[in-house]
């Protein structure tokens, strides 16, 4: 049994908490256990330069800590002078994860601004985070739609995301601090409704590991996704109708 | 009556949560109407360089905002590459305010980190941010005091700040973000539980005001103050009995 | 009596020299005593992006201090690679009590950028910019006055700052570095030849204050507002009619 | 066929020149097709202050390009200010993919710092950096090797790189620029000579991948790191030969 | 004899590959002895903001080091935060040697960008920068020519540059990096075709240097320029036929 | 006739103020013609690490312009946050030429920080800080020298520096901002009381110049100098007696 008493392929508790914050037009708390992530989706009417005369939108993605979710106070990135290395590629990869299910033609010329701040941290942040994004963005792009109806609804599916890893052996599913601490390989999987993959990052810095257990990993990684899947729809509830209508409405 | 119904000389509804975050020894969301702002205190063994040698503690604070607190989503500080001049203006007054309060000797060689973070924004954040950092800060002193508890008690009294202000020609406590924005004359006072000033910054920028309005403010915000320090005191209740005690335990 | 012979009430001697250096618009070296800072005030056909389109000015401050101003030499802000808090903190200040006393839609389409550059610091170094730096504003508006006047002439009033303290329980005016490094309380007050004040900022950092020592305090700095008032009318002379003429010219 | 005329499942030729410049303890230049990489070994009898006390040495790497490397010039990180994300992340998996091959306390208090740098750009330089860094390390750990020799060498095994993805519904081993343009899905395989992986980064931004997708890939990516180890081997011959003793010398 | 037994008024052995990397528009290895530099040319097609409308076109230079071009490795600027004062004192000496030769009107609205990085130092990497630059900048003129002839062939002479200095009481051409360290003397010539001089930058911080020693030094170095703009030539051959013409073509 | 009268071989106006301000162990005002620059010399009891263990003492130099010392405002160089390239240029200049008449060993173990801040800038603002931050410096050697007797006096000669150009054909001493930004040819010297030389720096960006032209420049150079350290002598009069003993006294 686990330190928290769960089973190896077993989620932590889940829990999603819409219009968190009063001012974006997207705002949700996630919960994963005691990781604690503030996601919020933020609309402005103009698109970064590199996309100028495209007629896309774009979404990008900022994430961070709250100095004091962890164990050990975390210098802000300010007081640094530079921006965390871990950060930036954890931004990345969330900005990645939801654009992958957006039709950014259908979004039209904007960009909505996710902002993942971390107020609580036990482990698996940067996968709490793109599943919480994306109920936001889905409140957010709802929001636009009520202003100004699209004719086609940007957002193609439910994408979700988990940690899985090799702890002691034994295969596990959305790794808690300590267990991923100790975890000999680390892998974090993004996965759309319609079961495909958006991104996939395993890593063996401490132990190398084999196809096998790739393929196992990626199936309890599967069962969790779900899951979480599972959550968003029912925290959306008819709010996620339009989701992947992928037509004109 | 004002916008949200109250009197001139009424506070918005205050609700302090402790122990919000699990890992800080001190960690509070403090609630004043919709600002919101989450204070953690953090307890580090070591002092400042130019502390050495001198046998007392430091308190230091830092001060931010979620990008989306605001209404219109605000450019973080790593993004913009250097920190906002607001930011830091606050993040000193904090950092006094609660150093006054407190026995510097009697704290021994160690730092107390002040982390206020302001998830929602509606006017007033850095006294919000004063009054939750003191619940805060009573935490991580008492966490010490457990385990290695002080000869003198260093937290001397309560303190607590409130805002007030000049609307349209009426004097008014506690001001909202829409308040705010349209005062001629706008303070900020710290005071403590026996009704001395720490810290007075009014400002007349659009207007000047006279000494008769300054005398009217200062009123006003004693009172504001007072129950400011009531809330307070019920949310520490038996946890604050040591405050003031001044001699040995 | 006080460490340089002066009474509790007294200002130290002001001299203010208009015309220091030969470009700006207005240049003006202010002492008080052994304090000494260079204000210049440039004029700018520009405005900054927050006001096109409102048809007003803008008066914005900079503040800094040579490295060797002080008994011990300070680094550079460009060395350390981020500004000084209290030097943005200064700089914020000047730009308010300047501002204050000026019409900015009188000013025209037009930036006036205000350069404080203190040669040489004994304490009162930000009172002593702002009284200083308002001479060398005035010379910058008449030089634009004579080439394209103006139809509402846009100062308003004298403004000038002083600072008070509490050091050995004696309540002081206008405190030079030793007193102000023992200070107990510490005042800064800005106020109009009118008599207004335009900001007040107190701290007790060491000691809280009572309200008693709050009027004390400022009843003294009126006064001493009011000698450096004086001396500013004394220098501008002629230069100093329009001020306040409020009216078509 | 491809467009520089190779089949799905091949390789870009692949040379290695070892001892490239003068002064590094290991300096190769590895070449596939058009991409140059210049990989430096650098030692230092040093270790970073979180290891201090550990009895174990760091590997640690930097990855960037010169500003010509590409088709159009890319500014140069200090001119802009901040390190660039991709830049960062890159040198983040090169440091986990040597690290992962290397014992580390076998390898002593010091510190090897890797420098790639990107002379020449055409798809895959952080694969290509993973592969040519190895060798000049294994060249700089020789070097130590013959003035201090280790008790248990510290390199355990090969470890090379490739990239694979999915474009216009082929599955490409090996992308140059071009094909990695279009690519839909894009996948970074390390993997070591016996087969284990150390880290798998598969990106289906564009478009989902399915499972089947996922094993494809990776066959793939299997049959070119062969091939490049293959190439490694060649290169480094009869100083290869500790490699993996994993045992008293 | 020297060091690596050249006489004192003989170069080092000079080599220069053009065409060196594939996407620059001039690229170009320069070797003096063991110091080596890759030289890009790229040209954009805009100009900097200060020569808006002004006819004409911009020549300007990075140069940086390679980490471990040198024998101990070097801190990258990106990591200390800071451009090194000596690489921004060079590149400025770089940009003006090439500009002198150029007729910038005759090169019209665009931007020439010279990039010079080093990949082993051994002294003169400045000098030789000059010259492998001057190289790569003919072309990238030459591939604007065949596109867009010009009127006027912007290119007026060759220029090039060498190292003179006093060690050990000898006065030496084309130091090396040992020598250079112990010069007591250390002179840089930027020199064109005619025999004019372009730069001269003499320094004896370690020791003044009289007149007569000025003397020698120069002619030491003009000895070695027209060395080193034979070998110029010896590699542009033909494609430098129109350099200097100064006229309509 | 130059543009303010003088003759083509004659300096400006040249005045050293000493003492000018109080708390800088030297401290020096040099006026030439409307160049102004307030140079200090600030001793530290400590030296910078590369010079750990080696018994000697450091000279090191900062030079800035206050915003408004030019006829158009300048950024200052925190709010662009970088350093200025031209800046960075002059102060090393202004370092060496500092540390080439003093004898460091017998400094002993301590650093002299020169600050030059330019208040007014009419061409010639680095040759002037050389001349007046060497009256600085000595003055902050002899305030060593009264407290810890030096057994070698360390300042071993005078120094002193000088523009001079080529300027529509004629050949000109000690140029002003206008002649200056009319010059074709533009050259800094720093020369010794014996008449030898610590730097030269000729550039002739816009037009090479011939050995002649240079030889004609070196001469004029050597002229101003000679008249500038007249002044210095004068300045200084008794209290630069000991400069050069060169033994123990």
């Amino acid at each position: 049994m686990r330190i928290d008493g769960r089973k190896n392929n077993q989620n932590r508790h889940i829990k999603i908490t819409r219009h968190y914050t009063r001012y974006a037009e997207g705002s949700v708390l996630i919960e994963t256990g005691n990781t604690k992530v503030i996601c919020t989706a933020s609309v402005e009417e103009r698109i970064p330069p590199f996309l100028k005369g495209k007629g896309e939108g774009w979404i990008t993605c900022e994430y961070n800590m709250l100095p004091r979710a962890t164990q050990v106070r975390k210098v802000r990135d300010i007081t640094r002078g530079k921006m965390d290395g871990r950060n930036m590629e954890i931004q990345r990869l969330i900005g990645r994860a939801l654009r992958s299910v957006v039709d950014l033609k259908a979004m039209g010329e904007r960009t909505i601004w996710i902002d993942c701040d971390v107020i609580q941290a036990d482990g698996g942040t940067r996968t709490a985070s793109i599943s919480g994004a994306f109920v936001a963005l889905v409140d957010a792009v709802n929001r636009i739609h009520k202003h100004i109806p699209f004719s086609i609804y940007p957002v193609r599916e439910f994408v979700s995301a988990v940690s899985v890893g090799i702890v002691n052996g034994e295969k596990l599913l959305d790794l808690c601090y300590e267990e991923d601490s100790n975890a000999k390989v680390d892998m974090n999987i993004v996965m759309t409704d319609s079961g495909k993959f958006i991104e996939i990052q395993g890593t063996g810095e401490k132990s190398p590991f084999s196809r096998e257990d790739l393929n196992d990993l990626i199936s309890l990684g599967e069962r969790g996704i779900k899951n979480m899947i599972q959550v968003q729809k029912e925290s959306l509830k008819v709010d996620s109708l339009w989701i992947g209508t992928g037509e004109e409405i």
